[in-house]
């Protein structure tokens, strides 16, 4: 192989092997020893030129794709993509001008953030392509919570006080951090409803959950560095990893949620309540192994609690940041789901030492607090205990539906789809039995029947596995009952027995 | 001078003499080269020895104090502050572990945050260290908009709208961009108020404008890049470049405003309506060289349109955006100065091949609308008319106070002070005409007649000058009558002769 890059020497430069190869190869794009429009070697003969694995060079082909340096065309190999600006020669004198320089001046940062998710975020998000209602599909796809369920009179009446309270006599004194009565109340939820004792000032008000996820992960990684995430995963975690410059070491899942190891990494993003998307409960000896290898690391695991609310039998395990996690965990929950679209609120609790980065962070983007007004009105919801009513109702209500449906799933399309046992949470999540075609074919026909879900790719055990979720809340029960009739019929039109 | 650091070999690696020095500086740091406690030479030792301006060797010693590398103690020199994480010797092998890894996983942005601003914000922002009213303080200093003229039955009535309208049937389809009523009168608004036409779908709204200037610095600066940034200049500015990771490169002003050069940058943030603080309004040929300096270098102009709405003279010159910038120039505005607090929106006008990038930013932080009922009921507000109907009250209040305030400073405190000529905003801009132990002592005795302002320091023409400003819309005629004596009184308290 013709090819030469400076990665021995950076051996000596760079912890690991990843970012030698990296630097080797970003620097010789950047000072145009690579023009733009080269052929990159493939992945193979790069692996046992400087004897790396294949998938480290795969990674580094990645990393350099997300920021525009280099093209990964399918079945055409990976390309140069970055035209260094020309400039005088002279041994480093002052820069000179750019003859050729990109249309528009944008960062590496800009670079990474990618398209939207297409994706359906947990809680969803995304608006669905088809909706529940036009014509008579039934979508298990889209995620909505049950509007009709919701106290809307008595939410709106603290709405309303909010908006009649006293304006700020002068500027604003509320801090980025949030509203402190809301941060109050969220305190005081936590330790009834988790066990979990925070302060106040520990507490930081987001607009969804997802804002914190992307400023903890700005604020944990730098460029290069690794996080760990579960594979398959809320694809939230990986878009704020990307965006951070970091790259993700995707951590493999079972039945008992994610499997522990010796990870390179000082950033973990997990669910341990419940799996996202599986549904998984992750096991007490499994958060114990978690919380031993932060210490160990200095590491920081970021404990997504996204649908805790609704737990529909048992109890649950006690939260990370319970079981002694104080300075390793953030803990992050959402208001987004039990509360009327399109009221945005999240937060975090955090340990100590990221209480003033958190906080610094969320002042840059805005020194005042995010939907004021809501977070307003939810403090007096909260305290007036209308939240904590209006939550056994819905558990009430999500109960029935979520038995209903696991019931009607395992017993009618139990020989198609491994459903996983679950005792919480919004959608219901199996694993495909079967092969690639056969699950497409399964799904053409079901959305030919006017039914449609929610799905996931990954690799489980060495294998491509496909995973159905089905998302209920929206749905009435016999809406439910229609839906799981379409997918049987979806099932036996593509040829499979159920 | 016995110190070795790779900058001549970096010469060939770095287009700039200053980047070259600041990787060999880093890299012996982080590579423990330079050990934590080590003093690294002085500026003049190190400029002459490596044949560099003073200027530049203290930029590069100031870009390693904002990321943590070293401590610049005051009086005794620069040190090496980072502790390089041990590892095990051999060559390259994968990373090994940390033996005295840092506390905390902390990325360089989290340490570039830096802590709070502990200046005034223009529009305010900062609580007050005392407040008009505590006692008789007369509290220049403090910015806060006149409440008592603001139409609040009319505005609580589109807040209370927006709370009772449907709420989103599912989750919401609005785009982080914002609320498209909204983006539409913001597009009719500045066609009439600004002659800038701008259509909805390159607007995008923010929190306060603050929100809008920090996305576009991540956006649009990478590490080590230059912005330029008018001195003095408003902080969120040179905060924004900072927390991107990229130096400033200082403008200095004049009485009209930013002088124009042929800048190393592809960034400049600027007030050409009114410069702030001083005021200066930028002649129409210095905005013409300012557009064709961005089309020259390809680069983005971001002007902050911040208190155009109160002009109480005149017409102002059109904006950068309208003089052919379209392309080259994002217009910032905000709604903070002119809504009843604490309401807290802004916008940014866009440049197409920002949209897309800027509205993927605000999605990747929260991908619905930030503080939407406040938008819906903007949207309303504006729609109605009820906005401009205020804003024409307030200029005709402001405008009086501001005549006032212009007449009585020039006549009693125009020997002390060259306070600028301005047609327009919330607060007056003046330079101290003597020097810096007079400008401190009328400062003190100004505290002590019960007398505060906003003040500012800066290089101008070689020489260090002290500038005060003055928020008034906060305050009665009376007391910005009682606050002007009351600086006179200091100015002969301090032995100067007014």
């Amino acid at each position: 192989m013709h090819f030469h890059i400076p990665y021995h020497s950076n051996l000596e430069r760079y912890p690991t092997k990843l970012l030698a190869l990296y630097h080797a190869l970003r620097d010789s794009i950047v000072e145009g020893v690579l023009e733009r429009g080269t052929r990159l070697p493939s992945t193979r003969e790069l692996a046992s030129a400087y004897g790396l694995s294949r998938g480290t060079v795969n990674q580094v082909y990645e990393m350099l794709a997300a920021e525009g340096y280099v093209d990964c065309r399918t079945g055409s190999g990976t390309y140069v993509a970055f035209r260094r600006s020309t400039r005088t020669s002279g041994a480093g004198a002052a820069a000179a001008r750019p003859e050729e320089a990109p249309a528009y001046p944008l960062s590496p940062w800009s670079r990474r953030l990618g398209p939207p998710p297409g994706e359906p975020v947990h809680g969803g998000g995304e608006a669905p392509s088809s909706r529940p209602g036009s014509g008579a599909f039934i979508d298990f796809h889209y995620f909505a919570p049950d509007l009709s369920g919701f106290p809307r009179e008595e939410w709106n009446r603290c709405l309303h006080a909010a908006v009649r309270g006293e304006p700020a006599a002068r500027l604003m004194d509320e801090p980025a951090q949030g509203w402190e009565p809301l941060r109050e109340a969220i305190a005081q939820y936590l330790r009834r409803a988790r066990g979990l004792a925070a302060e106040p000032g520990q507490i930081a008000i987001t607009g969804g959950s997802v804002q914190a996820i992307a400023l903890l992960a700005q604020l944990l990684i730098g460029p290069g560095e690794a996080a760990v995430v579960e594979t398959p995963s809320y694809g939230g975690f990986r878009r704020a990893v990307r965006a951070a410059g970091g790259r993700c070491i995707d951590a493999p899942i079972d039945g008992e949620g994610i499997i522990p190891a010796a990870w390179d990494a000082r950033v973990l993003f997990v669910t341990p309540t419940r799996q996202f998307p599986t549904g998984a409960v992750l096991s007490l000896e499994r958060r114990q192994r978690l919380l031993e290898w932060a210490d160990a690391k200095g590491a920081v695991i970021i404990e997504d609690d996204y649908d805790s609310e609704f737990r529909h039998r048992g109890k649950s395990l006690e939260p990370l940041r319970v079981l002694g996690g104080e300075e390793r965990v953030v803990y992050v929950g959402s208001f987004t789901k039990s509360l009327l679209p399109p009221t945005r609120l999240g937060y975090a609790v955090l340990p100590p030492p990221l209480v003033e980065p958190f906080t610094r962070a969320q002042a840059l983007f805005e020194p005042f607090p995010v939907n004021l007004l809501e977070q307003k009105a939810l403090a007096a919801f909260m305290a007036g205990g209308a939240y904590e009513r209006h939550l056994r109702r819905m558990k009430r209500s999500y109960g029935r539906k979520f038995h209903l449906l696991s019931e009607l799933v395992k017993r009618e399309l139990g020989s198609l789809v491994d459903w996983t046992e679950s005792d919480a949470g919004l959608h219901l999540f199996g694993w495909w039995r079967g092969g690639e075609a056969e699950y497409r074919a399964f799904r053409s026909a079901g959305e030919a029947e006017g039914v449609r879900w929610s799905e996931t790719e990954a690799e489980l055990g060495g294998q491509r596995r496909f995973g159905l979720y089905l998302n209920f809340p929206h749905l009435t029960e016999e809406q439910i009952r229609e839906g799981v009739r379409r997918m049987v019929r979806g099932g036996e039109r593509s040829g499979q027995r159920s």
